[in-house]
């Protein structure tokens, strides 16, 4: 097997490049920090995507698109959001090349066609969205405004992974405006809702709902919400976030409507957004050091069927019996290919399926064929077993489900396992390095101590709990009260 | 009525910019040529987007993502490709902004942020998805390669206009790998049909389906097949291109391949792409004066139903028997929306969905309910009738049908009525000023020829249909020889 793949005990971070190389999700490209999504991974987005689509829209949302450019000015209005991305964005500053003098064949940027004023790739919509929103409100009947982007975004990292953390990546932004603060506080936490439905029951990873602290929430936002998700090196990975921006973006952009009676007030937004990191989540969730283990709801492929035969008679038969089988499950919907490529062997195709993560591995040879069975190898705890042809295709429905619901309990297990309660100092720091995982600790609610513990440990806070429990302690570090514990870990 | 729009005799490029605009589909931006798409717009895009992504996958083809942005010197690679489109780009220089120490407040390029190599936005990308290539293909048994991607693209347009022509605009782009000239020249072929398929029987929208002379040619294609498309003005658009482009991009990025004698050679290539300038084309092939005008197959709305009453009494019955209709349209797959909001008057509604083209409106009042018939008005023909209640949805999903195929005939009859044989300049001439659409004409195949007609009448070569009859004659403009006719027309 040329593939072979790095062990998460041997190099955990190795591991994971393997995965997303060797199972085809994605590449390196010739572009500084821009990866390609390959076939294979392009269709997992999609699936990803459509569930997710539904689901705004299912919630009364619209989608429409806006300029991929932000005008340097706009970008300005909005000082908090300016100063958050200010440091690592693409700035389009010429529209031309020309012929290079000097070198022929070559080509240079024009210098007489210099944009009068730069362009930002955009980083986040925020600003350009709600220069347009000025002229959609006037009145609390254009209110609210349910929209969703579908888009891609720059920003220019210094250290870039595959997906979990590219210059440019694939995202969709909500950007909601709102008659009243109540509303748009509504509509923030029920979108955070919304995504940890998705996280949870389609890529079967468990996330806790909380609530940023004011060092790591997003600039121009007055509150962040988000997911937390677990992943197997015990680091934490942010997977969603929902923001209440207030009415910070209208006052910018000098966005007011006429409220019922006729009183001029400044509209209240929120905005939300996950993006294809959350492939990474999801590789670093499930996977083993055999490759991919996808979930089935949302894997490109569920089942793939490897015929095992000697000479064209056999061959025939075994096709015939699984043309019947393939049109069954394609009529329940379930994404099936029958690999009858004779250029490979049957072994070399097991694991190529192990490595990409089909859920799902059916085998079936002259043998199987008379006693009226198949094999059935399962992805995720490698279980084999033989399995009559007679209902086979419920039965696959099935296991796909108990698939799903397996890699989820066993996500829960394992994330549940690793939210630690600590009360000392000392208790912090070595737990994070011998367990890692979540640290449910007091903290003294100030950003210096936030930051200390971040300078020390590499710890942040990912969250406070939505409906976190109230219980009187100490600041781990400086000792102070402390009305409730907070979730510490080290993160992607 | 405030939303007015101009008629089209009196400004048809007025006429169009309303109906974009106050039909919703899209509006301008804060950047210079970039617009934004609103919702209506979008949904029309999402109905688009969506069956011709199931056709590209129907005919075996799978989505993938590569890189925004085009290092310069990959752009340089391929020359004809380079000289093509270096001449409206977006070019980022810098990765930075930093605090304006001149200006509190305001942003300025960070001068040390500057980048080794320039980054171009892709205008298209051949460039960056063959340098990708080159890393899939070793062998045969890797070819074909059937790549499509959904993306934004940047073109630094001059004059723009919404759709038609914007700096930024979506598209797919599809980019396939062969190893042979004859299957490459059959995709390039196949997928022609496969965008007139559906610009005609999606869109009903008829198309000549043809090749383009060397001088309208896609820089580095050997070939582009097109279909054109004539609008009401009688200015021809170029709706959809598929490219042969040989092997001049693998030659470029050196991509080479071992076939089955294990004989290396050069890998055979296409690109073929369609973009939401379609949209444009499906405004101005079937609207009117009193707004858009969409077929049912792609209308982001395809029935929409008015209550006329007075008092909550009526309202409440109406309200019952709008319920168990609005089900059994939907059931049957068909977009409806019941619009009972009573913030506007039936007249105020009948107009803004005239406004919008949809293709079906349903009013109901008391005594329709008594006399169990609705009325139903047809957008296309602005036909009114009273239909009974039962049997109703089916009547509605019929019509719907004979909408389709009328739009269809009606642009087809106007279309073949436009496609002038002439054989001198002066007739040339003077039926492009008076009547318009194209003319079938004969002309010596020579690039001087066609630039000189162009100079003259701003007419260009749209396309030699396939297939096109052999017929000897004389060239209108030079009275050299000539083998057929070529379709010539002024075009968006």
């Amino acid at each position: 097997m040329s593939k072979e793949i790095t062990s998460r005990s041997t190099d955990y971070s190795q591991w994971y490049n393997d995965l997303v190389i060797k199972g085809e999700l994605a590449d390196y490209s010739a572009v500084r920090g821009c990866m390609v999504i390959k076939p294979y991974g392009f269709a997992l987005w999609e699936n990803m995507r459509d569930v997710l689509d539904k689901m705004f829209k299912d919630t009364g949302h619209v989608n429409a698109y806006f300029p991929l450019f932000v005008p340097k000015s706009l970008f300005e209005a909005e000082e908090k959001n300016a100063e958050g991305f200010a440091k690592e964005c693409a700035i389009v500053t010429h529209y031309r090349l020309q012929a290079d003098p000097d070198r022929p064949g070559k080509l240079m940027v024009d210098p007489t066609a210099k944009l009068e004023e730069e362009l930002v790739v955009r980083p986040t919509s925020e600003a350009i969205i709600w220069s347009t929103y000025k002229n959609w409100i006037q009145s609390y009947r254009d209110l609210p405004i349910l929209v969703n982007q579908w888009a891609n975004v720059v920003r220019w990292e210094m250290r870039t992974r595959l997906f979990l953390r590219t210059a440019e990546f694939l995202w969709q932004e909500g950007h909601t405006a709102h008659a009243t603060r109540q509303e748009a506080l509504d509509e923030t936490v029920k979108m955070l809702h919304v995504y940890a439905d998705f996280v949870e029951n389609y890529m079967a990873v468990p996330v806790i709902k909380g609530i940023k602290t004011p060092q790591e929430r997003f600039a121009g936002a007055e509150d962040t919400y988000c997911i937390e998700a677990l992943m197997q090196d015990g680091k934490a990975l942010q997977a969603g976030t929902s923001h209440f921006l207030g009415q910070n973006f209208a006052k910018a952009f000098e966005v007011k409507f006429s409220d019922r009676d006729n009183k001029l007030d400044y509209v209240w937004a929120t905005s939300w957004g996950v993006s294809t990191r959350l492939i990474g989540a999801l590789v670093m969730a499930h996977s083993d050091d055999d490759g991919l283990v996808l979930p089935p709801r949302i894997a490109p492929l569920q089942v793939v069927i490897v015929p095992i035969y000697k000479g064209d008679e056999q061959k025939a038969a075994i096709d015939a019996c699984v043309q019947t089988l393939v049109q069954s499950l394609k009529s329940m919907g379930i994404r099936v290919k029958y690999d009858d490529n004779d250029n490979a062997r049957p072994g070399w195709k097991f694991a190529e399926y192990e490595m990409k993560g089909v859920p799902l591995r059916l085998a079936i040879g002259a043998r199987d064929l008379e006693n009226k069975v198949v094999e059935l190898a399962r992805r995720d705890t490698r279980e084999k077993s033989t399995v009559p042809l007679e209902g086979l295709a419920v039965r696959i429905q099935q296991l796909l489900e108990e698939i799903q619901q397996q890699l989820f309990s066993k996500a829960l297990a394992y994330r549940n396992e690793h939210i630690t309660p600590v009360d000392t100092w000392d208790q912090f720091v070595s737990m994070l390095d011998t367990k890692g995982g979540f640290m449910a600790a007091h903290w003294d609610g100030t950003s210096e101590t936030e930051e200390a513990i971040k300078e020390k440990t590499k710890a942040t806070i990912r969250c406070i709990p939505l409906d976190n429990k109230q219980e009187a302690g100490h600041c781990i570090l400086t000792g102070k009260p402390s009305a409730q514990r907070v979730l510490f870990a080290r993160a992607y």
